[in-house]
């Protein structure tokens, strides 16, 4: 096993673990209905079997005219057209307007050939005899969506990789796509390690605790679109954790192994990752707090990662290492965007410089905006994470922050 | 039916529309897994059965000792210490640690009777004889995490309301609570009216469009916690609408209405909110762009909101209004926070006064940071919000923004 003498930045130990995956490793293709594929990654390029709007349409209520017509009009010198009709809702209009003619329209409806502006009623006067009195004078096009405006037939729309959102998911049903093709959801194995750790439903005895991160991890992994896989607590013993991690390789697209935090149990879990296949240990040990004794590797195809036993530092990992290679796995290619809240620091914090720090924050309103006011604790205090808004990133340069300077916080989602 | 002269803004009308909801309204009960709860929100105080850690444990590698053993002890003055035995991890300890005494003991493990600190075994120095020589000098409790310091025994750790983030599962897990009393998601109706539209698996005929507001919003829905109930389309017919909305009310906690953009169809779903039931149309137009055409009620219990049928216009209202609702309805007491992300504008953007504008963006990498580039288009063109990343808010009393101006926009989740 090789040694590593130097920590690295989550940054660069991410993007090591990321270029160590064959390239174009993906999770397989299903097949799922639009309506239920939220959150999901599409699988296949998505291409426009017509023009969106498939027809010329009014977006007001009014008069579908030719805008040469009103040319000159306004509220002094009004241009009178004679009405043809109306356009019904639903059906293409069976007039045609010509020169001096207008056809009533309503939002949504197509506009008649012959007519290429609307007048809102708004700047119109009915007068008796079938006739418009038109108050304003219209560009061509004006108050019309043209065929093929948002879309055009043809037209990609969307790209394999991309992460079907609220709106991408109304935009299939607009080309009528109700099913789509996405890429399976990473399954994540989480395998919990620690002689001293029993399931959460179980009773301790003294000197026991209850397995919190399987099930931290598990609602972290769903949450970033993962499907994860708790199998349970090993005992620190090598042997066996090396035997449930081969197993858990063959059903698994990531590997998650809290190791305890004990030297020997970051030792384990390094030698079994190192053991499970190449290129093995990737890095050993983050500039980080909490979150330092974190180990990545890729075995195979699979990426494995051992994390910190402590909730908090495994909580904060996971975050900046995990929830990006899910995303990696089910196929995303899009960059993460990092939404923050501005504020001010409550107190002065103190921080090592050569090591980025992140400190759990509740955040609290005041006439001058957002107050950051950090929730100190041992990284073995889960409820100092329950406490929190948001998690503080002190950038590794900095050797501290006195009260009142100004904070991003990361919101928790 | 009153007159509503004045648009008002969203945050008015919010605080309105949930000001009339009757005090205290649920939507009931139910208990679930705890590992199943992540989302939903807490409809019981849980209460601590007994501390946490339960025993006072070691947070790093080493010897525990009493501290005072190891005053004025330093690298050129160590302190000599008998070595009685090792702590088993997820046992309780059975020796006691007397004056001169040292235990070991692994991160995690149990800390001794009579011990009062841990010294680091980077900070001692194995000797011949079954002695460690410590290099340091040690505080009382250094390296100890006392019994109770993450949460004491009978502490009220999670309230009514409290939203189940990845740490609250944590946290449940950590006192053994497996099973957790949840309210109930709200069950949200959404109702699409107009004659041309058809559902999104039918091929449209001339002039026919398809229904993406029913799509969009149930995903919408679904994503802030509610459960949609997609109850297909209605013709524009008030009598028709009235019985389905009236049907609607037996079933769903909360009445979604996308009323077309006409003004015969915002007329129809006025009216209909108002004889749902009292209090009736509670607020008619926001000042907002897009979104003006907005109508918000409450019938008996129900809330009821009639949308605009464009989907940007929809989709934008619905995240400043339905969201919090459903939340609200699901029982949160939690403000919510919003992060952004800090950009540049691309380009000039023209807005109002008295009028706040929300514009789809896209945000670009650069060297000085995110450049946010508006994505321009029609309220009706879904694909707008498919190229954007987020929204930029602009407020009602700015007349337009300068190319180059700091801008906060609010990603799409």
């Amino acid at each position: 096993m090789p040694e590593f003498l130097r920590l690295i930045s989550p940054t660069d130990a991410l993007s090591r673990w990321l270029a160590a995956l064959p390239p174009g490793k993906t999770t397989g293709v299903e097949n799922v209905e639009s309506s239920s594929a939220l959150g999901r990654i599409l699988a296949e390029h998505v291409v426009a079997p017509h023009p969106l709007p498939a027809f010329a349409r009014s977006t007001v209520d009014g008069y579908a005219v030719r805008a040469e017509d009103t040319f000159g009009a306004g509220p002094g010198a009004p241009a009178y057209l004679r009405l043809i009709g109306e356009v019904p809702m639903g059906r293409l209009p069976e007039m045609h307007v010509e020169v001096g003619q207008a056809a009533t329209v309503h939002t949504g409806g197509a506009i008649p050939p012959g007519a290429n502006a609307v007048v809102m009623l708004e700047d119109t006067q009915a007068v008796p005899g079938g006739e418009v009195e038109v108050l304003a004078a219209l560009g061509i096009g004006k108050n019309v969506i043209r065929e093929g405006e948002d879309i055009e037939a043809g037209e990609r729309v969307l790209e394999i990789g991309a992460c079907l959102r609220v709106q991408e998911i109304g935009g299939l049903m607009a080309i009528g796509r109700t099913r789509v093709a996405v890429f399976r959801r990473p399954r994540v194995a989480i395998l919990s390690t620690g002689d001293e750790v029993v399931p959460a439903e179980a009773e301790p005895m003294p000197g026991q605790v209850r397995d919190i991160n399987s099930h931290l991890l598990a609602a972290l992994v769903h949450r970033c679109g993962g499907d994860p896989l708790t199998l349970g607590i090993v005992p620190d013993d090598p042997e066996r954790l090396f035997l449930a991690a081969r197993q858990a390789m063959d059903r698994a697209d990531l590997i998650i192994i809290t190791a305890g935090s004990s030297a020997s149990a970051r030792d384990n879990t390094a030698e079994v990752i190192q053991r499970l296949g190449t290129p093995g240990v990737l890095v050993h040990g983050l500039s980080i707090k909490p979150g330092k004794p974190t180990i990545l590797g890729v075995a195979g195809d699979v990426p494995v990662i051992g994390l910190p036993g402590n909730p908090v530092s495994a909580f904060v990992v996971a975050g900046l290492l995990v929830a990006p290679m899910v995303r990696r796995l089910a196929g995303s290619r899009q960059p993460t965007i990092t939404a923050s809240v501005q504020a001010r620091l409550a107190v002065n914090v103190p921080s090592e410089a050569g090591r980025e720090d992140y400190l759990p924050a509740r955040l609290e309103a005041s006439p001058q905006g957002w107050i950051a006011d950090p929730v100190f604790g041992k990284s073995n205090l889960i409820f100092t994470l329950v406490r929190a808004d948001g998690l503080i990133r002190i950038p590794s340069e900095i050797t501290g922050l006195p009260a009142g300077s100004r904070v991003d916080v990361v919101p928790f989602a």
